[in-house]
């Protein structure tokens, strides 16, 4: 693959579900190249704590390539060779401080105010993410896409996409995501992370930019959100307890380090309106029911789950594909099995590869 | 059965395995007769969030009874027309405020200063409990329990009996509750909780006394704590959402009304102390290997797992038993199935029943 670089699309004005209207930027990124007729456009959506670096390297010596670069790439399951691949940032993207996410959020500037919007910043929604990338690729002369498709959160906004905008996606595939967020394996935990930092003195209302950051609730809300990510197995295997070292009830666990190492390009409130949008998740919230809500869909649907994701367990996708396909829609369902969990999704992918690049050949 | 009461014991001095020696005193109940060998007792070990209440009603009145209630009683599986049954408190018991619990801890004050003792008190360990429940059990001229039971840190209390006074005890069982804490699904947890206390104002280094509480780090905590309790089918069952009343982001789970009534009788200090002593549960902490632990065990072993167990997955109390078997030991497993997860070792006691009746029999 060729080196990728990133974008950036302004909107000088976008109005949220929560009717007010702001300027908001979004970086994004493109892989492959698009056709003559406009038609062979996928978007790709971006999980809780990622970014809209997908695939590719920037440069021949960045170590790690893009998140789903298994997937994404020439002759892979999502074939550049064939596709154009976009990938965009989320709003209040929470890992603002790393140089290559361009968001708007809580640290943005207001232009009314000329300070940070902090917790002024409007409450934006799944659904928003999908008006903002519907705007997105309509800049670039497309009306039409081959396929949205995302992992977890990237579902969220995938599955939002096949709701309110049904003649605009022929494809839809939700990994690791149902079609609501389960109260408790996930909504609760994020409630927790947000607790977490509003407990933290430093948080301030919201008001810290240029002020001393709210490190330790942030650290918390981290440790929380990775807490039902993976299988219990893949904790005692990356975190193993030596024995006759556990005596002091001050042992702190590894994982602890490697969070606060990992926590640097993270922002509290960004963190805070990203756990809000997760946690309202429910393609029915504006429906009488899922079942009328799924209705809207035209999008031919596929839902791939991991039998051990304690974040999305597979009950939800499947309730929704059975829906689907009992009023005849065309609708697939895949599981498969990761010791990783929830984060399968992200890195087992070898596991539905397959499915993934049948469901795009038809 | 009877009508119960609360009784308390009192120890001039224990010294702790982390080498303090304090006073000390704990609540306790018993239930049916000392027989005139005193070779009829068992012992009950309360759960986290518990007290020494596990069977009875303490008046007519009371709307429910002790928390095991459905297992200890005459002609149930603790049979108390044959058993002599004793049940105590912890140290540093969460339920500070309910009248009915007896416990030392961070609220107590301290003889020395005259003051509570704060985050001075000593960290006590499941093998701490295991030595003053000793002491109490000889103070009634005991000196042999038929068995030890308990439930999660009530099995770790079992657990820590038979490692260190194996022959004082002829059977142990532990009831979802493995050899050691797992790092991720229970520890993190517990340790997220403690943060949060922690993040507290008035938390105040664990000085507030007298002083404004940290209810709502306490709030946190008590949510993590019941996080991975049950099993996130429970959650959405028992806090249903409703269509169309979701779309606003700054909706609360019921759960969380659900969690501030309830938590009027715990203690902020007291959760940290006893987080603390399940957080470094790990019965081969003084020795080599897991292994080397598990041979010190003279009693017969029974350890019962709920599969959908998130909190202590039935892994890890089937590894103890294979090693016990591998080299000769009496030691059964028995898995069950449960809606509620890690507290159906509470709730769904008729699953179990049957085969504790049955260990206890022979």
């Amino acid at each position: 693959m060729n080196m990728v670089k990133k974008e950036r699309f302004f909107l000088p004005s976008f109005e949220m579900e929560c009717g007010q209207a702001i300027p908001v930027e979004i970086g994004f990124e493109t892989y492959g190249k698009l056709n003559q007729n406009k038609d062979n456009v996928i978007l790709i959506c971006h999980f809780f704590s990622s970014t809209s670096h997908a695939a590719g390297r920037y440069t021949p010596e960045d170590p790690e390539p893009g998140w789903w670069d298994s997937l994404i790439g020439p002759g892979k399951a999502i074939d550049t060779d064939r596709f154009f691949v976009i990938s965009s940032d989320t709003l209040c993207n929470i890992q603002l401080k790393n140089p290559m996410v361009y968001t708007t959020g809580p640290a943005t500037i207001n232009p009314k105010t000329g300070k940070p919007y902090g917790m002024t910043f409007p409450n934006f929604s799944y659904g928003d993410m999908a008006g903002i990338q519907k705007k997105l690729v309509e800049s670039m002369g497309i009306d039409k896409l081959y396929a949205v498709i995302g992992p977890s959160a990237g579902g969220m906004q995938a599955l939002n996409w096949a709701i309110l905008y049904p003649d605009f996606i022929e494809r839809c595939i939700s990994v690791i995501c149902g079609a609501r967020i389960p109260v408790f394996t996930s909504l609760a935990y994020l409630k927790a992370g947000i607790d977490a930092i509003q407990l933290d003195p430093n948080w301030n209302g919201g008001d810290y930019y240029g002020k001393e950051e709210p490190v330790q609730g942030l650290s918390v809300a981290l440790q929380l959100m990775n807490l039902a990510a993976y299988q219990y197995g893949w904790y005692e295997e990356t975190f193993p307890r030596k024995h006759k070292e556990q005596g002091d009830p001050s042992y702190q666990i590894k994982f602890e380090e490697a969070v606060s190492q990992r926590m640097l390009p993270y922002d509290a409130n960004h963190y805070i309106y990203t756990a809000r949008a997760a946690m309202v998740h429910n393609i029915g919230h504006n429906f009488d029911s899922l079942e009328e809500a799924l209705l809207q869909i035209r999008a031919r649907l596929l839902m791939i789950s991991c039998s051990s994701d304690l974040l999305f367990p597979p009950e939800y996708s499947k309730e929704a594909v059975e829906i689907m396909q009992k009023r005849g829609g065309p609708a697939d369902y895949f599981e498969f099995d990761s010791p990783y969990g929830h984060m399968g999704g992200v890195l087992d992918t070898q596991c539905f590869a397959k499915q993934i690049s049948t469901f795009l050949k038809d």
